[in-house]
């Protein structure tokens, strides 16, 4: 059939082809079907979108993916691109070969896969699971469509952790101890996506955080090290399409993770990973024997892609540290490479970082790299190789000013300090685009408070953020406070 | 927020809410979160959908389902609906509680599932199956939402096929034989979607299929029957929404399927039912044991809703009838009528109705209600009812002019008539939209033919139509032909 093309933007990356309901019967061409427009001798394909409003008879839409295509092109059905029937054997429960699942990277990476065809890839792997064979053919496809890093050192020193708990910005103080070891540490993190901070956003209220990759090599030529945003380099390009299909459905199955995380890892030129899984009510993991076991899947799956990966199962049921938000998470990472802090931050941050060192097979003492100060300088280089002020300290970090004091209500002993309340909570307070925003954690699990004793502290940016976040405190109860006589056992 | 509705229409039926990126992300919106609009006691709630080109910051873009909002709105974030969460319940292979479908089945009935929750409630019924209990409730749930239909019969006669036949038209066959026998049997049917023809485009031939419940009504009254569109009394809305996910991963998992059958008998006040499951190479059920399985579970399910159903299983490997596309059909089925025509369509008809009538405690020959000419003279009433014309015969069947004969290359067996092929070609001779186009099928399996006899003939409306299912045939092997010495054996 032939048919004028209008350049059309309905604010989608996909390629689609819009057709007036009558050329679409005529054709016989259903929504999320395929055609082909052939001018010439360029072919392109295209899903199909029935309209009656968008265009004419006649005429055919196509959006911006498809915006290099002009004047009358030939439209005839196409078949069902090859990854779909991969995605129907995924969902027979038939395991996929290395080809197979190439396919479906290079499609999911081409945007080349409606909403209904991803969504039933990322459900048919949640539902089915993905064997260790499976797992290691999908990080290798996914780390090919990614730009690939080297480095000149032969080890290169990573982390990652899997998520799911307030605070927990181990990574700077991490790479200040690691690459004061000598170590070659070229950190890229990632901005929140649903939490009040990610790594990179924590760095941002310190230095520039978003370079490119001539740029990244130079700082980490200088330092050994660097703490910058892994968007910029777009290591693992499908991530972020699976993750736009997992997140509305809260799923995130284990094997798409492993792949998700060791693609990037192995894009990024890592060659010695810890990764932190934490467990716990409320976490990503639930039981020690599901962290264990995926503890040992991530080793097997970086064995075949001669990566060296080790696992730190931690406790993911409270917060790390005392800040939620960029602010206030970058205060305690200060504080910490200070020489004070809080407890749980310092000494989650050693024992990771030891572990990295050991694992890299260096003989040196996180805490006295920590100690001596060597860790602070290193940071310093870092911060000032990228842009940051080196002389900062901790007193220096401003935060928001608007600020809630939330009390205890009764004396007693904090039996639960909830990971997703305060994150929620965070985020209401306007964290992570307000960089200042965010909560001070005053209290731990099993302290005990009196009626009145500060629990946390709610800091906003505006007077209308602040009020939001109070309104929802008082639904939640992140800080949960019991007698004693409830505090230790339920009864039923 | 307060921000500024702005209409936007882009092809969607689905409630979106269009968020510039930089007040996305100041909400923390991201892409299919679901956002709040209020304005004074008003609140709905719609899909997010963020851009940077559809709207300007401080504006929000809403689609067709919700232009009746007008003016600032105030938008917060608002939580997932719960149907999402049993979907992933069912994604976890939990089952699900009469609430928890009823529930899934309202959102998607209202439009409120974003492809991607649609796509994963499909794909975990596909991957995870339903029970009995869940497709009880899910029919329950479906039917519900649909237009009920009342009889004043007590006995209301229907028949199902659940497809993938060509030809195979037998329905206005089964109507005639019933109804002359006394029994109400008014019949809604679809339009083809996939197929060359569906019920619904054959009747079309001969009379008028859209009508109103009232007019629908005065037809059964007045002819104990009706051959009309089902499309247009809604029996169960909810089936297309989850059709269109099914297709593009032609998936058609067996608990929906016999939701989405059962449900539209319970809406249209059915009591008596015949399901044909045509099975064997090919066919959607390939093995009798399957068959035999889905057959138990359909009358299961039936019994629970007080419907009573039988189920046929069939030969599904070969067409029915000669004819594939609304004329060629039509045709079969006034022969057939007369006392001539394809002798398979003509005894599955017969048997279908025998069935059909014991079922239904009527003590009547199905054979001699056709062979005295009472069930051709009933089909009159019909067709004259629905405002065609009475007299019409077999021999007044128009076809497409444009023709192509395609023969056999040798002598030998016919060893398989491929209906996937057949449709696949009939489609592309422009069936069902051109009502004249299709295919007529000269050979049945196990005969011989002789090099140059006629295999099938091509009709098509126009030349270029033509041309394309010629090319299309030269490419498939709908007919195979093998020589006497390859035609029962297959050597390895």
């Amino acid at each position: 059939m032939q048919l004028t093309t209008t350049a059309i933007d309905i604010g989608t990356s996909r390629p689609l082809v819009l057709l007036h309901t009558d050329d679409a019967e005529e054709l016989g061409a259903h929504p999320l079907d395929r055609v082909r427009l052939e001018q010439g001798e360029t072919v392109t394909t295209g899903i199909v979108k029935r309209t009656d409003a968008l265009v004419n008879p006649g005429s055919v839409g196509v959006t911006e993916p498809l915006h290099h295509i002009h004047g009358t092109v030939d439209v005839t059905l196409a078949g069902t691109p090859k990854s779909v029937r991969y995605v129907r054997k995924k969902l027979d429960d038939i395991e996929l070969q290395a080809d197979e699942l190439k396919t479906i990277v290079q499609d999911i990476n081409t945007n080349r896969l409606s909403d209904v065809e991803l969504s039933a890839y990322v459900s048919a792997v949640y539902a089915n699971g993905l064997s260790l064979e499976e797992t290691k053919h999908l990080t290798e496809a996914m780390s090919d469509v990614g730009q690939q890093l080297s480095w000149e050192s032969p080890i290169v020193a990573d982390k990652h952790s899997i998520g799911g708990v307030a605070g927990n910005c181990v990574t700077p103080i991490m790479v200040a101890i690691v690459t004061a070891a000598g170590l070659t540490m070229p950190k890229t993190s990632s901005r929140a996506v649903t939490s009040p901070a990610g790594t990179a956003d924590v760095m941002e209220v310190l230095c520039e955080v978003e370079f490119s990759l001539p740029e990244i090599t130079d700082i980490v030529t200088e330092t050994n090290g660097c703490l910058v945003w892994g968007g910029g380099v777009d290591l693992s390009p499908v991530d972020d399409e699976i993750i736009r299909a997992e997140n509305p459905l809260s799923i995130d199955p284990p094997g798409q993770l492993m792949a998700s995380v060791l693609s990037k890892k192995r894009s990024a030129g890592s060659t010695h990973v810890v990764i932190d899984i934490p467990y716990g009510e409320g976490a990503k993991v639930e039981s020690l024997v599901a962290a264990r076991e995926l503890a040992d899947d991530f080793k097997r799956v970086a064995e075949h892609l001669d990566m060296d990966v080790s696992c730190a199962i931690t406790h993911g049921t409270d917060p790390i540290g005392r800040g939620v938000g960029p602010a206030l998470e970058a205060r305690d990472v200060l504080e910490v490479l200070e020489g004070d802090g809080p407890d749980s931050l310092r000494m989650k941050s050693l024992q990771l970082a030891s572990m990295l060192l050991e694992h890299c097979g260096v003989e040196a003492s996180a805490t006295e790299l920590l100690d001596s100060g060597a860790a602070l300088e290193q940071f310093q280089r870092i911060v000032t190789a990228q842009g940051g002020d080196p002389d900062i300290d901790s007193g220096d970090i401003e935060t928001a000013s608007e600020v809630k004091t939330v009390t205890a209500g009764r004396a007693g002993i904090v039996t639960r300090v909830d990971n997703r309340q305060l994150c929620d909570l965070a985020r209401r307070a306007g964290a992570p685009r307000d960089q200042l925003a965010g909560l001070a954690i005053h209290r731990t699990v099993r302290e005990s408070v009196d009626s009145g004793d500060t629990l946390y502290t709610i800091h906003a940016e505006s007077e209308s953020k602040l009020a939001e976040a109070t309104a929802l405190s008082e639904q939640l109860e992140p800080i949960r406070v019991r007698s004693e006589a409830d505090a230790l056992v339920e009864r039923r």
